[in-house]
């Protein structure tokens, strides 16, 4: 497999779990987060399949394309570890992102799997307060993780409750 | 469409194009050329799809993934207004080359469209010393472009001689 196969490969993955992740809220509100806007493509493949819907977007520096950049009221520049803990709390008074989110898609892996691995342990926990709370009497929480099919294992992971 | 929609039609298109040109080239000898090495990902499908097959590359500053940079005596540094003209040269004598191309991949379009329709009118000229003479006896030349299907007009071309 050529590296043209694999990055094919790679952004049809991302897609579908987009995609997928987008079939699971519909009809529930609730904003978006997407953590890590790099050029910009999977915020705007949310803002696509996602009209109307408001997603906040947490980034260390913009470097995006120029219409792939949200509004200065749904970006929160910064480190996601001071950035992330700073939106919970504004979410705890009067919520800056209009409500918990109910969707949030992290693109924080890099070539570094040590910093990798310390970014995802930090995420999770630091997600949970502005996220829904653990829906219950619906049955047991679904496997996880779960992957559309043709992706692969250990490069994305998808999360729901 | 959104740009991670956009980002995977254009890889596929890409992809389709050279898998195209390298049936075209099934049985025939001769060199590849690779003008525009980028980030590496054409050059390695190549190399992929043509084991043995010797691919020479153009390249004006090398950044490509470390894996995908070929070595000293398959790589013309510098721009392509020089390196061809040069490499031309280079085939007339003793060939550096070792031959005749039998297929040239060329990567020479940027955001900038003035400058890559006057590097594609350079690029056209300064390939044919290095390419095969037409063929004849074999019927009319086929209709230019062709496009494999998927292929979005204007973007890509192919030619056969």
């Amino acid at each position: 497999m050529s590296r043209l196969d694999s990055a094919i490969r790679r952004l049809q993955a991302q897609r579908s779990c987009l995609d997928w992740a987008v079939g699971q809220i519909a009809g529930r509100p609730g904003p978006v987060l997407e953590l890590g806007l790099g050029n910009g493509r999977t915020y705007d493949h949310l803002r696509d399949r996602l009209p109307g819907r408001e997603i906040f977007v947490f980034e260390r520096q913009v470097a995006a394309h120029p219409d792939c950049i949200p509004d200065d009221a749904h970006l929160f520049l910064g480190d996601f570890r001071d950035s992330l803990p700073a939106a919970a709390a504004t979410v705890a008074a009067p919520a800056r992102i209009g409500g918990l989110a109910v969707m949030a898609h992290c693109d924080i892996g890099s070539g570094d799997a040590a910093l990798t691995a310390e970014i995802a342990a930090f995420v999770g926990p630091a997600l949970a307060p502005l996220g829904p709370r653990r829906r219950g009497g619906r049955g047991p929480a679904p496997a996880d993780p779960w992957l559309p099919a043709g992706c692969l294992a250990g490069r994305r992971y998808t999360k729901r409750r």
